[in-house]
């Protein structure tokens, strides 16, 4: 049994974590967190996710209860995450990381920490996603220069990061595949732009509307023909189980930066 | 019998007004012109429509024929507009226009010349594309500040002004309705914002991709639920059927500055 | 103060119009019932919900607690619905009512009942789709006989009736503006056809799919234009929500059989 | 240089055939043919297709003109296709056979000509389409049971069978994949059907409307997302470039039956 601590426990993605964790075969919750000013400090993880009471009290920093935890899981801020991965990294513990919007200078922070401790970092844990990486991988190789590829991402009037981390790990990977550097080659909006499009570049559109969950579309368009490519999210529980599904397969794994497609056993070509 | 004018009638656009004038009932061809450098000056215009001879040479200026036509139909670029302008205005015939990219300033050099000719004004002379507009104006009444809108454009990739001039019709229509001031809530871009989507903005995006003749769709996302309108194109003659349509409607009309509202009499308000 | 009674109380839309009724100002729920099998007959209603304790028992019959409720909701099955009537009916409560697939006998019966008491009857209470039937009626009847329509609709798994009550209201609105009898002209699947299409004929396409909530489109398709009208719902509250503001507008109405368009005060003719 | 035979050449796709054939490196126009009580048997087939004349007369029999092609391209109906497969195999010409809508006898003709011959037989002959077959085989692979699966495609108003032989080999390759038999789990429409939805089931809906030229779309829905595999055709010549793509491909290849995966060399397995 793998006991989960659970950052950012009382926000929604956080008590989505926690029904994930009560429901998820060979996991248990152990610990959970909220930032020190909330008013749910000390309250029960279980009532706070509507659960039923677990009797594990929400308490400021993780690191006063570490001895209750094997493992991290952390959706929340980078800054959050960044606290959260000393404490991992000094306590040997692994991690599952769903946090967007790092830095440079913090994702090679990551990648320090992961020479001693395992750690999935994955923008978006559904296994949809994770499958459209590798469509889109597939779809790249075969279509290559003949095609523009345009980039669409829909969420919550909430989300305060653009374009979402899903969507740029969708243009690195079509990038990769077809040999472009994605620095150089992403659009991210065009107006007053008053020329034809460079077949390389790659366009990205964020749309910020309503209560959309998450939707990313990939847009293929040849002469004649286009493909497209699309994942929509209906509730945060894809993500919460994929979390589950990602701790389960790290928790035996040696230290090393890992994604979710380590984690499903996708290949990592195709062709 | 109405004779029609056709500026930049090589064009792809121009092929199609000269196609959808010969098939229209009650227009006839009467000039065309290409830009002087074109070796096509002084072909047939049928020939180069693949309509068959019609004994009308291609011309470098509309103006070398001003006896052989009544009214002038002008799909091109803002300078060309604005030269064909001020001769319709000169001579007193009508004119039909679908050119977009327009400057503040020659607009409003458009509505003084409509002072003394009538002229149709449209970036989008497509009846769906008009019914949309009226669509568009009854959602936003019903639906008010209970929802967050998002203007999604794409078009092929040869396509220079961006976003398109339909876009930025329906956004002011939609802006209009909710008593807002487009430029001040338009957003053309989210990368590196990071702040919540404020209710009032009204988002743009615009994709350009492959052979993509012209698609539209407006967002209304509250919470719980979303409605879409969307309008695709399939082929030009959509637009160049629209603009004979329009060039019919306006040949008896006094002076003034008329859109495809006023050509299909559809409601200026609803409710 | 409205008090409302819920029947099939404990099912997930039931237990929405609960969370609905709890939050919604000036309603307040009076009573709740589920079929007399149930093993929750007698739990507390708002527990059932997740809304915290309300003292109020779910029972098997409403009738018992008759003096507890001023208008009876009812989102159930068409034999449900249909005793729930004779009760209202025979004790002079209005009724909200969004149960789909009832037969043209129940319809009837439902119309009768309206003679005596106050119902609003509607296939889909959001205010969306009420807005939507708007937009197709005028959408038809601006395109008129030049496009073929389609209607496509997408739920969850376990809806068992189709085409939905919503897809076919949208075709009864299309049709009569197109003075179209759905009866004659609905195509509800053409596998096996070998014929053209007909203009006059309206097709229905029902798809079922994982955990869709319900997503409608209509699509009005000319030569070489369309046009398309969605509703994506994206959780029960909508619907939920709707009812609330159904019953809170049809508590001081005398007796009829109203709709969503009644309730949401939407002309019903335009142009 | 090979020398093609296009039968149905006045017909709308056997145009652009035309068109293709002369625009294709490597190949040229050898015969044309349209039905005996055509007005246009002995007009040019190069002013049929407006691409100027080149000399050769449509005809109302490819076996008057036997030696004036090597290959025969066929996107008409069955019948046609099975008196022009007679005529390839007797004369030992090789076949690319784009119709759809054959019987199952037919098909099995088709596979015992194919001992004698080389035939490429696709309901569906652009590179998109085949791309999205393979992507379909990942996805379903990945997926699993897990999901429920639904196919959409539209078609223009003129189009007389259904569903179209592309979204059939759509639901034969999930089919196949998921170890189902398609005859078994197809559901063509579900109007009247009053029960949930099997996950085994996959269904099939068909759109008929304006000039649509031909969308297809694959929904894979589990609980809390999906993923949506589109193509979209937007003209006769994707089809018409991926025949020529078919003919020069199969010219030096040995009897057999042959498919556009195999034309792509697309690998039969993924994973």
């Amino acid at each position: 049994m793998i006991r989960v601590a659970i950052s950012g426990a009382a926000g929604r993605m956080g008590r989505s974590l926690i029904q994930a964790a009560c429901q998820y075969e060979g996991i248990t919750l152990g610990a959970a967190s909220e930032y020190p000013d909330s008013h749910l400090i000390g309250s029960d993880a279980g009532e706070v996710a509507r659960v039923g009471a677990l009797q594990i009290p929400l308490v400021d920093d993780l690191g006063k209860n570490k001895e209750a935890f094997d493992l991290l899981i952390d959706f929340t801020r980078p800054e959050v995450s960044m606290a959260n991965l000393v404490l991992c990294r000094d306590q040997g513990k692994a991690m599952v990381v769903g946090t967007t919007g790092f830095t440079k200078e913090q994702r090679q922070e990551i990648t320090r920490a992961a020479i001693e401790i395992p750690i999935v970092l994955a923008p978006n844990m559904s296994v949809g996603v994770n499958l459209c990486l590798k469509l889109l991988e597939m779809a790249a190789s075969v279509l290559k220069d003949d095609v523009d590829i345009e980039i669409i991402e829909a969420h919550h009037r909430h989300k305060v990061d653009s374009p979402s981390g899903t969507a740029l790990r969708m243009g690195e990977v079509v990038a990769e595949t077809l040999g472009r550097n994605l620095d150089q080659c992403a659009i991210y909006g065009r107006q007053g732009l008053r020329s034809e499009r460079p077949r390389e570049s790659i366009g990205f559109s964020s749309l910020r509307a309503g209560d959309i969950v998450g939707e990313h579309t990939v847009i293929f368009a040849a002469e004649g023909e286009r493909i497209e490519i699309s994942h929509k999210a209906s509730s945060r529980m894809t993500f919460a189980l994929g979390a589950m599904r990602a701790s389960q397969w790290v928790s035996d794994k040696p230290p090393g930066l890992y994604d979710m497609q380590d984690v499903l056993g996708l290949l990592k070509k195709v062709n």
